[in-house]
């Protein structure tokens, strides 16, 4: 893709300083601008690098005041960071607007598949799975028997979802991540072996949530886990079986949720943090990365670390202490001296 | 799939009271259930939903008594949990009841492939595998030259097994599982950089093994990495290069087990836990989540938790003991005052 | 594969003692050697198995002397382990050496791939894609628009590299690893829901990096997330978007290193470190297993534990610390009583 400062212009209702026919290929931070570069300025402290930057082209505010000369062309707007904004979603919207359904692929005959679709190939659509319109879905993504996806779903390369599964509207789901694979429950039988539970549930993924790369949510024993509208799950993450997500959480790398744990909405989860089965989880909450939560948490809007959880601040102050403890060991020894020296002189 | 009370109550051997001919086409929990569901009442802590509930059909014990008029129609039968399990397996074997070979697929003309396969599109058998009877292997698999699979083996959608690994009859592997990657090991040079160790091994999968969603099993450097009969490993677990896994040892999710560690038998670990590596653990531990284990267990049947890893009682009360430091801290500076005090007078 | 003594003989300029005609098929230790194995002898701790092994072919160093009889052929060479390494590597090398391009694929029209490629089947090349030379795709790889692969580049099954990402030379890339995907970026809206921040930069991972098996590596908001050379990521990795790993880094598996966390040259990581997003780590620095990093890390070289990070030896001191509780608390209460007792002279 290329275009020149004038296309752009055009596009953010703005004005050329310089060569309306520089063109530019790709966009960089002003700081780290090359010939080809399409930057923009909206933080002051970032102006210096107005003079300096190789970029071929910067959107800037109608009010910048230039003190000295500039090597690039610049466009200028009204407002330079929702005018890149604006830009940075067209350019990702033109590079992810696949479109057509590609060979070889494998679409069962009784699957449904909505209008204007993007099917890479090596994609597979089983039996009764029913695609809503204008879904992209990537290569060699795996949909299997009775899956139902909204509209608007994007699935990106080798995604995978087992029978039953339900993905509502404007779902994402990234690279290698695994919806409904059969929850963790088998049955200890005298011999010390283990007799499989089957997993007849599904896995419910509501509105606008978006799933991270290789991420794993399983299905539930019975009924459904749920990940409700806008919940935002970053890669690796472990959701186990009959776990409900609330609207709205965000949950980062790496952390896992145990099954039927049922955690409210807001809730922001940091790294690696692990919740174990069977709690309910208040809205608001708040995790510091690897924090372990080994029960329930009732009350709303409060932030949590350690393992096992503790609130924030006498997690901190824990640790603070943990370090004075040697010296805490020092006072007590110099308390025993003395008091052994007041005891003989007592004697 | 659709299933009159009576079709069910001939496969159950039970009785029918109401309408024989009320259709269910799904499973539901008695108090979850809606017209369509077929539930089953089994505990007396949930005999009041019978009477409330909105499924089409209920499973009951012909030792219920009725203190009300259902709507349901009942299927009497001995025991209501044991035929409702029965049912559970029987829906979810006519699931994943996939047979055939589908096109295309990528099957190499020395590899042989036992009775009554499924296997799926896109699916790769690469030279000299040998894959047992009645074997399900979903879309997308990949297996390498030289492996073999036993009988009844599952691989669903988009496992992927590299070279001369064994897999033995009955194991399930879930979707984006890896196994006999190369282990990660790299020997320094005196330049900072690294040499690869050539990883030649292999990994061997026992009978009646369940490996979860996109975990990792990597190839010993030599010899084998092995699981061992009946365990069960959930998703995004990490087993390293020479490690074994005993039997009927259960793994949660994003547990990792470093390389050459070996886990004895009917050992249970919570999430989130780690092994170091070259450890030995005794047969019948159990770990807590997110414990971190960084020394050989010689003791059989044993709980552990924290990290590095302590006897579960220990560090439930070292626990304790650092919430009540700020309390130990207090009572220090009280008992030096005092002696101040006390030095003071005696002086 | 199958070869003689006499042959490896030949390969590795050593001599026979014993068959020249027996025959080896693969590798073992000696202590695990059964008919049809190569084995080695280096280590004198395990002389004593070369009367005893079953291997049917063991390299012996020219210098070492028997002291009973042995049924296996030896070759003698120069030094034993150096030669054995030699044939792990070339076994290694024909194990691997696949070549051709295997039907079916997608290849677009404007992809330009190198001399010498091995693309396995259901692998997708897409749009402006350029392959080095030597590269090894293997089966059902995706390749997206614009990315660069150097020359030698191995992706094993299902690799998936996202749109404009850049490869180096010599770079191995395990299974089931996502490299590219959309940083975790949102920005909260006034009504508690989040809107995506869209993900416009790519990932560059230079040259002899290797990838372990279901690693994730994001692509930058904009600019790059950078693998610098040489360095050696294990499986499960989450490394975050703008995140930079300098050269030579080792990083164990299931760690995670949150966004635009810069870590420095020469890192050794364990298995499950966290780091907090926007750090700097020093060079040489060495982290413990499940080690959680809350800032900045200047000085070089140093090694660290625990979660939030100490100094590895404050760590371990605290550790001990911590068990010592309850003994502190004994004494504590013990002066409280002595003074208790004196107090009660003293009026």
């Amino acid at each position: 893709m290329q275009f020149t400062a004038k296309d752009i212009a055009f596009m953010l209702n703005g004005t050329v300083e310089g060569d309306p026919l520089a063109v530019v290929n790709h966009l960089a931070k002003i700081e780290e601008g090359t010939a080809g570069s399409l930057s923009f300025l909206a933080n002051p402290k970032y102006e210096q690098y107005i003079y300096t930057t190789n970029a071929s082209v910067v959107i800037v505010n109608h009010s910048l005041e230039l003190t000295a000369s500039v090597k690039a062309t610049l466009i200028r707007v009204e407002n330079a960071y929702t005018s890149f904004s604006l830009l940075l979603e067209q350019y990702n919207t033109i590079k992810l607007n696949k479109t057509g359904v590609e060979e070889p692929n494998f679409i069962h005959s009784s699957a449904k598949v909505g209008a204007e679709p993007y099917i890479g190939a090596f994609t597979y659509i089983s039996q009764d799975a029913v695609i809503g319109d204008n879904c992209k879905i990537y290569p060699g993504c795996y949909i299997a028997d009775n899956v139902k996806l909204g509209n608007n779903v994007t699935l990106f390369p080798g995604v995978k979802i087992y029978f039953d599964c339900v993905i509502g509207n404007n779902v994402v789901i990234h690279s290698g991540a695994v919806i409904g694979s059969d929850g963790f429950g088998f049955a200890p039988n005298a011999d010390g072996s283990y007799k499989k539970v089957a997993q007849i549930g599904n896995v419910i993924i509501e509105d606008n949530v978006e799933v991270g790369s290789n991420t794993t949510i399983d299905r539930a024993t019975m009924g459904s886990t749920i990940i409700h509208k806008g919940a935002k799950i970053d890669n690796l993450v472990q959701v186990a079986h009959n776990v409900e997500v609330g609207s709205n959480t965000v949950i980062a790398a790496q952390s896992g949720i145990s099954g039927s744990t049922k955690l409210g909405e807001r809730i922001v989860i940091g790294g690696q943090v692990g919740f174990a089965g069977h709690l309910t989880i208040a809205s608001g909450s708040q995790f510091g990365a690897q924090t372990g939560i080994n029960s329930s948490i009732k009350e709303e809007n409060k932030q949590w670390g350690g393992s096992p959880h503790l609130p924030v601040k006498d997690y901190l102050r824990a640790h603070v202490n943990i370090r004075r403890l040697p010296d805490l060991e020092k006072r007590v020894k110099e308390l025993e001296d003395i008091i052994k020296e007041l005891k003989k002189k007592g004697d």
